[in-house]
């Protein structure tokens, strides 16, 4: 039973991967991505990486399939008692750093984990989501965004998207800093409210749902001219998205306790980043209005949004 | 006892962090240091910062002072028993971030605790050393900086520079890059071995060793010529630095959980870093040599130096 739910897993990981990577290339209308398949002692995958293209300074779209003995710390919080057992798990991580600073950032990730203990029941659950990281905000790119990822889950029951809109909003988040990460979108883990056919349903009406999703954000934003200004904005803001990934994501964390291969979990990174000391944008510009607005949990989908 | 100890401490700190601000604006001839003080319900300090200046692309020198009723975890490993206890901490901590690829990046700090415990006698104790993060490595710059720090250790015995050397290879490492962050120099913490007064005299010889250490390497390198390989190649090595600085260091960790001015924390990040996804060096390179030959634990005093 195992193998076949891996089986159908890793199917639609596969295929959504295809997906993923076929639709930036079409967006970037230049770049393709190469790829990378690789083998560890944990398992191996398969890494796809566009770098240079002509919208994208950087996307990455990986998969990965690893297992072991010990459920990393990382995976086993919700699941105590399964620390010990042997697991599988796999996935799809998706991550697209684009050269203009209008077109904001994103991350995707659909994830499955199976964990066996002897003489039980088959544990499996399945976690994921997306969220989108802008540097100059749009109040339209917002609620399309949000509308997208409400749309994906509302077949599956009305409380999901407020649920998982608010775990994105608490697991993007810098302490540090005491901001989000960006505005947020869909997170969920630990995910098995319902039967496996059910719960993989509504893992794919998620991920299929990431491109309509970005895309026409992307489409509308990647025309708009910059300079000097917003270029080195987006390389201060694309800082704090290295601090969180570095210091707070638990995916990356789980990455390295689990044996993943380095150059595939640290390609979320960004091509490249400034740190400017205590650097505080201009009282009233559209820097300042990212911290002051967007960066705020917000109901994008009622009155305020 | 424990306010003459820590004015004791803190006079020797501020002088450094002068003499050591001073030291860095003679080498870079144009730039300043701006200052900042600051205070935080934890303490207080003051942050200077060189930014843009015609050698240092950014270098920080601060000095803090903070206090809590319960030493944070990051400062206990060593001492379990004092987790509960109301402590003290201070000192100060520099970063150089060159433009020129060869000049080597550094980092220094010398710190001091003081922790007491109700009816208890004083606890306190000792930190610091310094690190030196080259791009591109030279055997006669490993050789003076390891014979300067070693220096400034023997006249207080002759084991302390092998153990510290030691313990600095052993702290300076990414276990995810299975890589020294540099080629090492001093680290020492717990550091109670004589009296106060004869640890401070020793922290004092190891501080003021630092420009000793430092400066000779960068005038040396600082008018070699470069270009865009070498400059690229220092962007992506400053990865390493920002990787290990957010994930690894106790130190950054002790500023987020002691309620640090976070600016001043993360002053120690680079300017300006770049990631690649699966970069190789060309064989043979000096790009390749630096990982291959100076990234290596090495006796720089030796034979093999």
């Amino acid at each position: 039973m195992a193998d076949n739910y891996v089986a159908r897993g890793k199917e639609y990981f596969l295929d959504l991967q295809e997906r993923l990577c076929g639709a930036l290339e079409r967006l970037d209308g230049g770049g393709r991505f190469a790829t990378d398949e690789w083998e560890s002692p944990s398992g191996g995958g398969c890494s796809r990486v566009l770098a240079g293209g002509k919208v994208l300074e950087k996307a990455g779209v990986n998969f990965s399939h690893v297992s072991g003995d010990h459920l990393p710390a990382s995976a086993t919080a919700a699941h105590p008692q399964l620390a010990e057992c042997r697991f599988e798990a796999l996935g799809v991580s998706l991550v697209v750093h684009p050269h203009n600073p209008y077109v904001p950032t994103s991350h995707a990730n659909v994830r499955m984990f199976v964990a066996e203990q002897a003489g039980q029941e088959l544990h499996w659950w399945f976690g994921g989501g997306y969220d989108l990281t802008p540097c100059y905000g749009f109040t339209e790119d917002c609620r399309h965004w949000h509308r997208t990822a409400a749309a994906a889950c509302t077949p599956f029951g009305e409380t999901l998207y407020p649920r998982f809109k608010q775990w994105c909003d608490d697991y993007f988040y810098l302490p540090h800093r005491g901001e989000p990460r960006g505005v947020g979108g869909l997170f969920f883990d630990d995910l098995k409210v319902w039967g496996f056919d059910t719960t993989l349903g509504f893992v794919k009406s998620v991920g299929d749902s990431f491109m309509p999703a970005y895309l026409p954000i992307a489409e509308r934003r990647m025309g708009m001219d910059y300079g000097e200004r917003e270029r080195q904005f987006q390389l201060y803001r694309r800082g704090r998205y290295a601090e969180f990934n570095l210091v707070h994501d638990r995916g990356t964390l789980f990455g390295l306790q689990s044996g993943g291969r380095i150059e595939s979990i640290l390609m979320s990174l960004p091509p490249l980043v400034r740190w400017e000391y205590d650097y505080r944008p201009e009282p009233g510009s559209a820097e300042a209005r990212l911290t002051e607005y967007f960066l705020q949990a917000r109901d994008w989908l009622g009155e305020e949004g």
